[in-house]
């Protein structure tokens, strides 16, 4: 019946190899959010990348970096900055790996081949966008690897790490927006979009905290003290399901 | 570090363009629900259609137009139906565009051409599908141009007003389906089938609470008056996950 | 403006063949689930099989058969030994017909021929695995035709009883798993990997409760006593969203 494949295993053999191994691992990452939408309510631009550390049980990020960003929503040099970020953690507190935001099976960034890349059947944007930036993100990769034998994941969506520095990037990314608003002409108003499946809700204190609607991530949770002076009025994107978008206008004082 | 990609922008250009623009729009849209189920759990019929007009904060359409359907679940043109009703509201309620059910990156319907659909890469059936119906939906599209100067975009699944519209064409085909075995013998049943990720429940009030599962719509709520006389069983449909079906039985009087 | 497509159907014709038919019908299925994890919370093996009933409305099984697993994560015969269970079982509780936990758009297993597979368009593995198991399915099917009427049917994952099925076979996982540990020396640890999107609870009273996070699957619910001395740290696996770890630890008597 075996057929050819792996035989059944011992379960003593397995336990024995689980305790002599780990399963607790400390990892950096970074991701980027936000985006002023234009007046067709279509992003234009990324606000804010946040760098965490995150260990056991991977739930609050043990370190936090927080940058502003202005970057086109076109601009792929945003994954750059974000790898240095990263780095720029990494000098503070070590980790043990990075979950870098690009989503390519968890291969090694210094793995990355042309051949691999050949292999991968993208799109012919998502190619030159990434031959563009390969060389830069491989320099930092290597100086990683140096520095702290941590090697450069390329983990992406299917990454927790990455979710929750998502959702910390969204705090601090709505809380730089709130700072706009609060110099804008009374009655002026911006459209803030946030990443998809993330909610923002404001509390009496004067913080914004902001939860994931992706099933299975209801605890996580990422927060940022706000402006006053600041109305938020929030209503989903009609034009595309799933997106928040927050309308921030300067109260009349 | 650019590479060739669009720069840096600057912020506050960002702005000013945005405080020139909406992020409010009107946006007609119709939406087609519920089937009776065959001894299997299958679909065999379309039971409502509703069209919708929804405005800023986009939660509750401004108006509703409901109409009883009778198509089989394999006739396409209920998408004609859909837009013919569009243009119907749009003559009541003006709006600035039409989010149409049919996803197709929100392309205008009247820039659909041949070519276009050739490079779809769609199935042999959808393609014939699609031409059988498109000069019709070319027809109404042209006219509603004319007449309001509202893009017909194929929008389809990615658009929350025709997500809205679906809910509330599953709260009119409750009611309907609930009246259809209000009359039936005592004991009969029919079994009613929801769209995907719907839910309905039922008050004290005679009424049907229809609402979407799907993360981040947990807002969006749509209801209409019932029919006594008829019990309700709502189950998960075993055959395909995430669709529930309703059990209508007459009561013993 | 018919176009060809099947005309309108009277609804009155639809809902007499609809009373003549069925909706309820009772399903057998199997499912496994529950792995110990390697260091890099990677599944290793199965833990856990479970046959079960389901009948109208489909959601608490009418019978459940629990068996431990010994499977290597890569070994195909997990399927085999799946769709013996149903044989089993249909032994004890007779069915109308099988879920069989294969994903193929719910084809009989006997209309499965080595050209339908050579139209799946499978991945090289994929249809070595199929291959190398299919003989065995068949004759089990075959069997199961012979003696109970009840098709064999490749749902896979759409189908409901399927999940159900492996929201009990992670209750029993998890108890034996709390078994294993509990003999772990002091301090000792085991990480315990659950299905996707399953949340496992442990109340005061001995007992697990497994749930689905799911959308629609809320009401889902399976139990199973567990042991105690073991103390559990549930987790979310950072190294890919939607999967939950339970880290076992021998309490220290």
């Amino acid at each position: 019946m075996n057929n050819g494949f792996p035989a059944m295993i011992g379960l003593d053999k397995l336990i024995l190899l689980i305790l002599r191994g780990g399963g607790s691992m400390k990892i950096v990452t970074a991701d980027s959010a936000c985006s002023i939408l234009d007046k067709d309510l279509m992003p234009t631009n990324i606000l804010s990348t946040v760098a965490i550390v995150v260990d056991f049980p991977y739930q609050t990020p043990t370190a936090v970096q927080a940058r502003d960003g202005d970057y086109s929503i076109k601009d792929p040099t945003v994954l750059v900055h974000e790898l240095r970020l990263c780095e720029e953690l990494l000098d503070i507190e070590p980790a043990e790996c990075v979950h870098f935001d690009l989503t390519l099976g968890g291969t090694n960034l210094l793995d990355i081949t042309d051949e691999f890349l050949f292999q991968l059947n993208l799109s012919p944007t998502g190619r030159s966008v990434l031959h563009a930036i390969l060389p830069d993100l491989r320099e930092i990769a290597l100086s990683i690897d140096e520095k702290y034998h941590a090697p450069v994941l390329a983990m992406g969506k299917r990454s927790l790490p990455v979710r929750i520095a998502e959702l910390y990037a969204s705090a601090h990314g709505i809380a730089r927006a709130m700072g706009i608003a609060s110099v804008l002409e009374a009655e002026e108003s911006i459209y803030l979009g946030l990443p998809e499946k993330v909610l923002a809700s404001f509390d009496e204190e004067g913080k914004v905290k902001v939860t994931s609607e992706e099933p299975m991530e209801g605890s996580l949770v990422a927060e940022a003290p706000i402006n006053n002076g600041v109305s938020v009025e929030p209503f989903l994107n009609p034009m595309t399901r799933g997106f928040q978008v927050l309308k921030l206008t300067k109260c009349d004082a």
